[in-house]
Order: structure tokens, then sequence, then C-alpha cells
């Protein structure tokens, strides 16, 4: 499973008030933070606080910042394309674009930075019109974006396609569709693409977030999930991502695996 | 979910004693306890400690006195054919006979007792030369079982097949031609079979069993899984069965659902 740690991101006061003030020091803490408990990339973000023009520059900070604390690539998570390509420019090692839509202007400007910089992608099973109601639909919009990457010379196993999953709460029979999309992702190409979620959407305004994220998560995985941006500080969601992993014979079962999760 | 409360067996130390000195009490507790806990079916197993001309009249004895403690059906657990003739005599509702095999002997002796008393059936997908290795074999003996099921004028409806899922720490590689047989037995007819597992069969002999057991169980959830023989009384098994019945939109979704699930 690839963990990609949420943290980082202006959405969260700590953050936006360390960008007002360019303090380095929440960003290093939770880069080390994420680190420790496992997180293989670190989702980067400025939120929407920051004005557009400002972005670019401070992505970049944010970048600079995160991997001058740890040896971690960073997965670049902004709707402005600018503010990509400067984190681009700043980054060390192969970084993940987070993200594009199958909107033909957003692949357009997106997929050519991923093939310039060797960055992995990912797309978002949505247009302008919204995200689609069934599975059919979504991989409809996936299968877009995979022949538009194969266009611009990138590998499907650069590619992570994301179904994105709604609130349960709003859009309950959605779920479905989206453990489907999950599944039948892996037979739009060869390498087939990778598959990813942003965790905490499926959860949000709900009572008992925790629990329905960690269940939500291993069922996924039961579907073929590969990645997902969560919170990796949350134990009991990493202990059910680890055992999922086990089940699904990913990882070898030793009695302390969930020790050995965390250590990989 | 059919959750089958898998406490009344002689396999626990305080059933074996109750059957013993013929003492109503620890079987009365538990067919209550495992009621309140939202259990729809009793599993009934006089466990290996009693011997098998015994075996008839305990298994009698244990059925009428769950049943007099609380109106649930129950699952009648048991290898000797007997044992499970004299329980349905006793058992009022619609029983579920737990189990046969796909070998033909075993066939020909019990699927006409379910016929007979109108009662459910779970089917192994196992024979005489033991549990196969993968997916494809284990169909097979399902689907052997689905034609005689047929031939004795039984409902898809009312049979249960289970994969036999093996302990992790000795046959990881099994887990997932489990969660395969899962999705593929809804395919061998129409109405599908349904499928249930026994649960703690995952996790013998490791660590963390709970954790096991509730992350295999979810997982096999989004594969069709559709009962399980469990311990009701562990709460975050029950809240985690909860949440995958919501996410796969089996039940309405309400802030307050875990409470609902235990009322239903």
């Amino acid at each position: 499973m690839i963990l990609i740690g949420e943290r980082i991101n202006g959405m969260f006061k700590d953050i936006r008030e360390a960008i007002q003030v360019k303090n380095a020091g929440p960003i290093e803490d939770w880069a080390r933070k994420q680190a420790e408990a496992g997180a293989h990339y670190l989702d980067i973000s400025t939120g929407p606080a920051t004005p557009a023009e400002e972005q670019p520059e401070v992505l970049r900070w944010m970048v600079e910042t995160a991997q001058g604390a740890v040896d971690l690539p960073c997965c670049l998570d902004s709707v402005n394309p600018d503010a990509i390509k400067a984190g681009l420019a700043a980054h060390r090692g192969k970084a993940i674009i987070n993200s594009t839509s199958a909107d033909q202007d957003r692949m357009d400007m997106l997929l050519p930075l991923a093939a310039e910089y060797q960055a992995a992608i990912i797309g978002l099973s949505m247009n302008e019109q919204g995200v689609p109601k069934d599975a059919n639909d979504r991989l409809a919009l996936a299968m877009e974006i995979v022949a538009n990457a194969d266009a611009h010379g990138l590998s499907t196993a650069d590619l992570y396609i994301d179904p994105l999953v709604l609130p349960v709460n709003v859009a309950q029979e959605d779920v479905i569709e989206v453990f489907e999309t999950l599944r039948q992702v892996k037979l739009l190409a060869s390498p087939p693409p990778l598959t990813v979620v942003g965790l905490s959407n499926v959860s949000q305004r709900c009572p008992d977030r925790p629990l329905i994220n960690r269940t939500f998560l291993v069922m996924a995985m039961a579907c073929g999930l590969d990645a997902a941006i969560l919170d990796v500080n949350d134990e009991p969601l990493l202990d059910a991502a680890a055992t999922a992993g086990i089940l699904l014979n990913r990882e070898v079962y030793c009695d302390s695996y969930l020790k050995v999760f965390r250590k990989r």
C-alpha cells in the first residue's frame, strides 16, 4: 500500500498560519512526523487561502522545506498548473502530480509537465460536468486519461486513477460504484494504471469518521486500491491497512507484521 | 449481514461443562447475550467431547434450551447426521444445517434432511481430498453442491456456500482465493447462493486476532459475503460490519447507524 500523508495542507490551520508568516517549523515537524509513521509520499498543498499568483512561490517553498527535513518524495497538490510546475522544478526525486481531471484542456497542460519532469500523475475520473454517478461513466473518463497519458509517452505504471469517492452520508449509492471502478480500472491497460483515493472524503461530516475511513480503506484494498492520501498518524487506520496487506498476500505474514509495516 | 453467533459450542469450556451436567444456565445466558448483541441465528454445537451416540440427544436438548430462552432460529452444527436430524425435529422456525461437504455420500444424507425440514444448509467447498488451493477448484465443488441441492428441490436462496478460509499464518496465499470464490459464487445460479464463512478460522494462533477478524470480514463483505459465524459480542467487529453494510448501501445511512444495526 502506498501511503500519501495528507497533513501538509493549508486546509489545516497550523499549516495555513505557517504559510502566512513563512515559518518552516510546522512543515518540517509534519514532514518528520509523517515519515516516522510510515508515509511513502507527502502531499503538499497551499490550500485555497493562498492567492493564485502567490501559489507557485509558496508551493516551491513548501516542497523545499519538507524535503529539507526528510528524504521523501512529494505529491504536488494544486489546481494551479503554474504552482505544479514550480513545485516540480524544486522537487528532488520522482513526484506525483495531484491532479488532472479528464477535461482536455487540463490534460493538455498537466500531462506534458508529467512527461517533462518524469513525474507520476493522478487522473480524476471527472470532467467539467462533475463526477459521474456510475462505474461505467467513471471508467469512460479514466480511459480518456489513459489514452491521453499514452499519447504523451507516459507509462500507465506512472498513472494513478482516482475514482472520486463522495461522502457516504450524501452519496451513499456511489460507494459501490467506486468499488466497481477500482476493480475494472485494472483492465484498461497493460501495465494497469494504479489507483488512489483521497480517503477522508468518504466520511465528511459523519460521526465516527475514523471507523468509516478505515473500513472503506480495507474494502477498497480488497477491490484493488493501491494508494491513498490519508492521515498516516491514525494508528488504527495504519493497523487496518497493514492487516489488509497481509490478507491480500501483498506482504509476507509474520507475527509482528504490524511493526514491520511501519518500517517499510 | 446475517450474523450467526458462535458461542453455544462445546469447544468453549463453560458450554462443555454445562453439557456434561445438563445445566441449562450457560446455554440460556449465551442465547440471551447473543440475541441482545444482534445475532440473527445461534450456532449450536456439542463439540467433539460428546460421544457420537449421545450427540443427537445432546443437540436436541441444546436447541430446546436455547430456543426456550430466546426467539431465534439456530444453525445446527454437527458432523453427525443423526444429531442434525434430532436438532431439526426439535427446532422451531427455519434452521440452517451446518454443514455438508461436496462429498456425494454427505450430500445424499444431508440435502434430503434440508428438504424434509425446509431448512437452509451450508455447503463447504471441500471434499474427501481436502480444501482446494485455488478459487476455480473451490467453485467447481460449490457447483457440485448447487447442482445436488437443485436435484433435491432446494432453492439456491436457501443454500449458503462456505469457501473455507484457512488461517492466514499458515495459508496466506489462500485468502485471495477465498475472496475470488465469494465474488464468483454469485454467478453459479439464479437466485445466487448465499455465502458464509466461519470467521475465527482466519486468525487461528495469530496475535491481534480481533483486528484480523474484522479486517477480513469487511473485505469479504466487499467481495459479496452475506453471512458469518462469529463472536457477536465483539463490539468493534459488529461496528465494522455495520459500517461495511452502510458503505455497500445494504442499509440506509443515518448518523446513528451503529445503534440501528444492533437493533435489526
